[in-house]
């Protein structure tokens, strides 16, 4: 299942328009293409609706945001639900402003998401309102596992969306099915990025597979184990976290359909 | 030859002026110091007069524009044109959308370019004015080499330039000689910005040469043969695209003149 | 004293809000993670005073400017002031642009910076009002080490900041107290970015610590002794430049509060 998924990525080398945000964008890119896609970045709202139509899939990630780049966002991604391909949303930082907050909210009345790639306390926020947020980064916000599969169970029937909520565990569900990935790496939270990357990875697994659970859970996984990997190749080689980077990249585009199947760690709730 | 052209850019260290898009511009800055020159990145109007005016090379590159990066660029390219310093283009994704089609051509016809640096298919689009692209990566456009060939060189002589177009084969060319360079990896395929890089590059030794059919020919060699040596370097070590990248950089600040002169494999049509 | 300055970065964890140049913001994210703070990039008016205000340090660096980024700074850098948190200024090529030179001038006249991170003839640029760079880059400016030390306790006393003029030897001065560091290595000017990364770590020391003086010195220390061990480490592999600087975050994540301070190799004028 999670074979056909990343077979299906590398067969169909989908073209993934990314709107992300100036920290990652060289990440999301590169690691768009270590597993077979194709990156196109693109944000200004004279050319995004001509991209995104020639494109296999859309990806928007709210970090380092602007007026222009929201604009843009809306104008991409209706382009985008006209064309019929997937779009999937990062909201990188929705509780660190009210600036995000109201656009991000604008976003989802507007745009029909295929899949929304988030944190836990980005989760809170998009569902409750408020901000449990201290930066971007993923912080306590008291929720239990069950708590949290739940809530991203009933934000996603809501939206009509496949939800992946990551952190210590990952939790995807499309409104009705739970799955639990316990694969991943604590490095992941020391370097900039991570959510990144698996948001423009979860937009060519979404633009190359018809099952959209499916997809969005293989993406998870796929970095995940990369994750573990990367992690036992650098306490190998006595390195830190910029090598643990750059491995990470390294076992996206080494790893076989196969291994991944093999890999990935789920449970169904 | 070839090892005067990179002795030139190593004892000279040219400030390269670069406009570049936001996916590689830590690459183009990074390449740029590995190889001996020194970078420069600007794009407000407000400055990139001055700027290109105490510069020694002006790059451009059209990878996620704007409205406000086009106007730097042609600002910036008339303040180079005027200093008399070498202004190279690299015509990012021209087929990918109207708005950058029509931008570049703008510039195409207010500066004027020592050098092009392009893949085939945008050379396809800039030459017969419509596109031949998926995407901003190469694709297939039917052209067989020596076609390609005769089509940079007409271009090349309309615009009074020296074209670079890159892919399997490369080929330089000054709307008279042509020269074809067979050194190259097919991993450079498979990291973003590797065109970017050379672009930059080429900026440097158009900078530090009198001779630019040699300058762009020696660019052009030298990230080819050290995306050799980050492949061997790949397989050896048992990396991925990750690696290699940061190995292209290496090998880069690495290679000496004498190597680059004897590494590079060229014939002339 | 560096080793409790590190520990209190590692223990506080500090959110440092960075405003910094399109080159080298993954690297100022991912050397701020590696070192136990937490990055947030935000350069909007719109989102910066309610960012500052929850954040516990801000860096503003002015690489790669714009109108909108200079007023983001002004705003950014009012709200941390009023907040009481401290603020870093990184003033990257005050001397390349009159753009750059009249936004940092106002940028210094509003705000009151904890600490100013340049080179040698920024720092020149600053106090004098005229121009001795070409590019971003350190150049000769022809002045003494004691020459600038005095020149930076000078501007240091004026703006009640503290002061670090990195390079060959670096030079840290509150106005009063003068420490010069001597560790370092040749292959930080080879990579873009080492300065920003520096900057941004700065901010993060500054966040943590009480004694200013004592941040800035053990935040130029640390840089200055992983960019040693980077660089040992490139002889040691037979790598260059592309791996010196994943290599140089790598060190900031390793490194031990004790082995920093057996390490710093410091002086005091």
């Amino acid at each position: 299942m999670f074979q056909k998924a990343l077979e299906n990525v590398k067969s169909h080398k989908p073209l993934v328009h990314t709107i992300t945000n100036l920290v990652s964008i060289n990440d999301c890119a590169n690691i768009l293409l270590a597993c077979g896609a194709s990156p196109i970045m693109a944000e200004n709202e004279l050319e995004v609706e001509e991209i995104a139509a020639n494109s296999d899939g859309l990806v928007l990630n709210t970090g380092t945001p602007s007026v222009q780049k929201f604009t843009a966002m809306l104008k991409a991604g209706l382009a985008a639900n006209h064309a019929g391909i997937p779009v999937v949303l990062d909201p990188v930082g929705v509780g660190a402003s009210s600036f995000r907050r109201e656009n991000i909210c604008r976003l989802l009345k507007k745009i029909h998401f295929s899949a929304i790639r988030c944190n836990q306390s980005e989760l809170f926020t998009l569902s409750e309102g408020v901000s449990a947020e201290k930066g971007v980064d993923t912080t306590l916000t008291g929720l239990s596992l069950e708590h949290t599969a739940l809530l991203a169970r009933k934000f996603a029937g809501q939206h009509q969306t496949v939800v992946a909520v990551t952190g210590k565990v990952d939790i995807i569900t499309d409104g009705k099915r739970i799955a639990v990935i316990k694969n991943g790496s604590p490095v992941l939270a020391r370097i900039t990025g991570a959510g990144c990357m698996l948001s423009a990875l979860t937009g060519a697994f979404c633009a190359s597979n018809p099952d959209l659970f499916t997809a969005v859970a293989a993406a998870v996984g796929l970095v995940g184990l990369c994750g573990e990997r990367a992690e036992q190749n650098m306490y190998l080689k006595h390195t830190g976290s910029g090598s643990f980077r750059v491995c990470l990249i390294d076992e996206v585009s080494l790893i076989s359909p196969v291994e991944l199947q093999g890999g990935i760690r789920v449970e169904y709730l």
